[in-house]
């Protein structure tokens, strides 16, 4: 069991949510129909409206991304579960400024059926839905089988991104295109030692995946899903070598090539570690030539205590520096 | 063992700076001399110089606090260890603008040895120099032993507030004042349920201390040394209530008192927790008429990967407030 300071294993979302909207409720509103929370000014006129959802226990994904310059809504899932394709549609519906809602997602099946079914019930009622499915992680699938990858931390870049966009004041096919290029140019993989619990008793949950004393799990999902290899534990600087090479030739990115690099911890792993697989990162990207234009490092998109952290890859054009370098400014993510 | 992913336990706090430095060398820069971070611009012409420093492991104290309306210099030492008198000096000489230095340090014993020994040396050499010793940590001492009380993350809420004061161009003895209010109006308490690491090995490090399957510890301190009460685990509601009823009570806080709440997480706890903790807490101090002024929720005060969380009340007054609300910008603290 991994021990946590939680009351009901039932209603940590809620207890949690009501927290939330406690500390940041000058911000942010929840919908008295649905589980979602939306930026307090919503739904904003003459801005495309910005959706995404989730299961819970990513934090600081999804509500934290809530805010100017990010996105406009979150539909709120259980623990690791997708939020219904009601509660995805009445966040579309409060988000909507009359400019359309576009909904980017993770590419998980449970997601996808409810935001297709969310988006249909949208449309029917005139309002003007667009959608993204991210799939950003490497190791979830080969090149050859994109659209089985899901998608990790790189959806926060893509969020980054098309934030400013809409912030810009774009249309709807401008801020789809922003989120469709920032996915096709995002690169992640994750690695683990060390295993989360969703909450299931009074007082912690069981581990969700089992790793020996030595052990650690490369690929892993957000959730605990498998990845592309169990191997004995390695150094820091051999780690973020296998993984950047997984990532980097998949794009594959090249010399002179300009990126955005965002390392994320996935819950329990220190900061510090973090700035040890940065600057072997670092090194690795100047042998290559590749430039970071800006570097994001903490926790972006975790899996509750999980013990490990994702490296996320954005190959930049002049417009994605733009929309990287735009301040934002949400309860958890400050940009300024 | 908890396993981590470093390269070699004797170097972890030297590599995580040079991946520090590769990330926000823009904005900070290293010592030649001494292992310390200053600012780009430091020293600052008619600004107070601000210097903290202490053991690594606490990220993102103490470097991630060096920038505008914040720290201008951090002296950093080994995991858990004072950094040197040497050090300390380096960044006291490197920060001052001609106005003088304040230190700001945590009650640890090797800490309080090194930086006197410091201020000495740069009192020798002309530098105007004042210190205040942090001791917000409610559960390492009674009121009547407040000397033997450590500094935690109400240290985080005091280098806010002086690094606002600084910045409005306040001298030595105005931002030596706002440091003693700040740290005379705090009051902090955590909890653990899980131990931390030191790096020892070339994969990990071994817990730093041990509780049993289903107990934690009322008033951890932030290297694990031991609080007031090892108990069976209790749920969110019942932790946060003793705690809160500890630092309540300790200043006191009153009704009609408006304060500053922290809750840190303090390495692996999720952020959903916290939450959850701040729900409980919100709701005490409401029962109490204690108004929230404002609040910060995440990892602002870290013990590695150390399972657990800290309180932090600061009462306000109106200048307090002020300096609360100042914009922030920091490689890990920004606020708008």
């Amino acid at each position: 069991m991994l021990k946590k300071f939680i009351n009901d294993p039932e209603k940590v979302v809620d207890e949690m949510l009501e927290g939330f909207l406690e500390a940041h409720g000058n911000r942010i509103k929840r919908l008295e129909t649905s589980r979602a929370v939306v930026r307090r000014e919503a739904p904003i006129k003459g801005k495309v409206g910005l959706v995404t959802g989730g299961g819970s226990g990513h934090k600081p994904a999804f509500i934290g991304y809530v805010g100017e310059g990010l996105m406009d809504g979150v539909a709120v899932g259980n623990i690791f579960a997708s939020p219904s394709a009601q509660q995805i549609h009445d966040t579309v519906k409060a988000v909507d400024g009359g400019k359309g809602v576009l909904c980017v997602l993770g590419n998980y099946s449970g997601d996808i059926m409810n935001f297709d079914m969310a988006s249909d019930m949208a449309k029917e009622e005139g309002i003007k839905v667009e959608q993204v499915i991210i799939n950003d992680d490497v190791g979830s699938g080969s090149r050859d089988q994109m659209k089985n990858r899901r998608g990790v931390a790189g959806e926060v870049v893509v969020w980054k991104l098309i934030g400013a966009k809409a912030a810009e004041g774009a249309n709807l096919e401008e801020v789809k295109k922003v989120a469709e290029k920032a996915n096709a140019n995002t690169r992640s993989m994750g690695v683990a030692h060390s295993p989360c619990a969703v909450p299931s008793m009074k007082y912690g949950g069981e581990e969700t995946f089992h790793l020996g004393e030595d052990e650690m799990e490369i690929g892993v999902g957000h959730h605990g899903e498998p990845g592309v290899e169990k191997t004995k534990m390695k150094t820091a600087d051999e780690v973020t070598q296998i993984l950047a090479e997984k990532v980097l030739e998949d794009l594959p990115f090249k010399t002179a090539d300009e990126v955005n690099v965002l390392i994320s911890g996935l819950g329990s792993t220190a900061l510090l570690e973090l700035y040890i697989v940065y600057r072997k990162l670092a090194q690795i990207l100047k042998k290559r030539k590749i430039k970071i234009y800006r570097s994001y490092i903490g926790e972006f998109f975790t899996s509750l205590e999980m013990g490990g952290f994702s490296i996320t890859l954005t190959r930049l054009d002049d417009e994605l520096k733009r929309l990287l370098d735009a301040p934002a400014n949400s309860p958890l993510f400050v940009q300024a």
